[in-house]
């Protein structure tokens, strides 16, 4: 099983003759090239970055995954991430959810002019250590740099391709009434620890986001219950119910829940009361949703407990034919409702 | 040889209850969903991106290049292009300069609160006709919205997987002295494009953006003239100058360029020296170029002449021994200096 690896890249900011970032960075100049040299390539070097050129080479074969995300949450900072590891993980866990293990990372920086090159190096240690985690290569990149007001600090964009399993088959396809829904710990916690921070919201907390690689953990998952995986995704923005809505829409079937088996901290559950939010609809980063078939469910579960991204995890409802493209909720009362898509927008910029 | 293809999709807007993006657009919930269904899906649409799922798969084997580009370019719609085709273009050709044959791509969106519907439709023709053009399919994307002020109006970033053409073998140690230096056609004029609607530099003009795809172009030289293709670069941000000064630094050799062989407009001429700009440094977004072996330069010439993107070509310099990392530019009238890299910013934004 997957043990979380602790790399704390220890790693002081070199010496850079401006602290702050400026148009001249972007221009494919000079001052891009000094900031690449003396940072960007310094912290990140492999032998693909190193090839310097418009694109990384590799050889690679087989069923492969390709996934991208834009990250502009804000704040860049938050208890337990930033937007550097954020940006990791979310592409390594998307291409986990297709079942593939990420192999290859691009990287994209859109920067707003003015950024401190300090929080610029944190956040790249940040990139460094979760990419070393995650155990990726980044191996191609681009820095754009906008004027004042044009932008936020920094937008990260990273794509990335990931080598199916031999056994993975992952498809909304292969889920039929009867399979089982399990969630992989309690949910709502990296919503919460940004909403924390929101202007006009601010909370005390020790709640943190759960921003994490998931791919040891889904790998080591494919490997023993195959194809009784029937399908996997992250519910970031939207939540699990917004995931689960989505689902039940391409399949045309009904996805049943438990309100009382839904794992959720007291924290992040007092929290999501005093916001007068629905923790369904809060952003996870850290966190799956797994369609599995009857008979392996609970050995699924047993397992997945043993896992350190899956120490919460529970069986929180199961497939039916009727209600079909529907999501409905058992509350803790007994009483039966409908859970839609999310509508209008929670929190801008979770992610 | 490669004909350029014009294609123009007559894709009416469809009808949408909105005519602007807003936050909601970007939260994963049902607003997302209705965006895409109804206007991105529906218009990009193919077996891959049809899948839904957060990332694509596919099967591909062999030598792969991936490249990745964000595409911050203001104003979004300029003479001869806009961001949506420019944003195909360039990852298509970045993989191009690799030696590889563009497949799939990912498109992520970065969405400013406010933007017009309708400009977003018209972007998003644009880049169906360029990936069809390009023959490429995008295969997975991304949707972001930040706060009005917090971005400008779009920013889109493309990320491509290629197959390296197994005649291909483009690495900057194969450049050897007395190779040739050849320029695919005339220069600045995406840059000047640009410019031109700039505020405070608006002047008259009918140059246009030289954007387009370049992978046909470049892959018929390749299975033309294989491994005698030493180097591909494509002059974008920084412009001409700047990208040989990275091949120079990369192969400590001389890049010696004679100006009066450097093909450039009458127009486009006229503009740099209204606006006091060396074109050397002028941003091309349709422009490529190669250092080839001496023994075959003047076929790939005529061969690269004949083709649609390679009308304008001219061989430009040679490789040389002394002046080792530099760039030097023997001037029309017989005088000769370094070009250095391009210090501070042109003009930012234009790509």
């Amino acid at each position: 099983m997957n043990e979380k690896i602790q790399m704390q890249l220890n790693c002081p900011m070199p010496k850079f003759d401006f602290d702050m970032i400026t148009l001249g960075h972007g221009s494919g100049g000079l001052l891009t090239h000094r900031l690449l040299e003396s940072g960007v390539f310094n912290i990140l070097k492999n032998d693909f970055l190193n090839q310097q050129h418009d694109g990384a080479s590799f050889q690679l074969s087989g069923n492969l995954a390709f996934s991208t995300d834009s990250y502009v949450v804000s704040p860049i900072f938050f208890p337990g991430g930033n937007i550097g590891d954020l940006a990791i993980n979310g592409t390594v866990n998307d291409l986990a959810m297709c079942g593939a293990e990420a192999k290859y990372l691009s990287l994209g920086f859109i920067i707003e002019e003015g950024f401190l090159m300090d929080e610029f190096w944190r956040i790249l240690v940040s990139i460094k250590n979760a990419a070393d985690a995650a155990n990726i290569k980044i191996v191609t990149g681009d820095t754009k740099v906008v004027e004042r007001g044009k932008g936020d600090k920094l937008f990260i964009n990273t794509s990335g391709i990931g080598i199916i399993h031999q056994k993975a088959n992952i498809h909304h396809k292969n889920i039929k009434a009867g399979d089982v829904i399990v969630v992989s710990g309690t949910v709502a916690s990296h919503g919460i620890a940004i909403m924390s921070l929101r202007k006009g919201l601010e909370f005390e907390t020790s709640i943190e986001s759960d921003t994490t690689n998931l791919n040891h953990t889904v790998l080591s998952l494919i490997e023993q219950f195959g194809n009784n995986i029937k399908f996997l995704r992250d519910p970031t923005r939207g939540g699990v119910a917004s995931v689960l809505n989505e689902i039940a829409e391409l399949t045309q079937l009904g996805f049943s829940l438990d309100q009382k088996s839904i794992p959720i901290s007291e924290q992040v559950e007092g929290a999501c009361e005093m916001l007068g939010l629905d923790p369904l609809y809060v952003a996870n980063e850290g966190l799956f949703i797994a369609v599995v078939a009857k008979e392996i469910a609970t050995e699924f579960l047993l397992f997945l407990q043993k896992d350190i991204n899956g120490t919460g995890a529970a069986i929180i409802g199961e497939v039916t034919e009727e209600n079909a493209g529907k999501v409905i909720l058992k509350s803790r009362i007994g009483g039966r409702r409908f859970v839609n898509y999310l509508t209008g927008e929670q929190l801008p910029r979770i992610c």
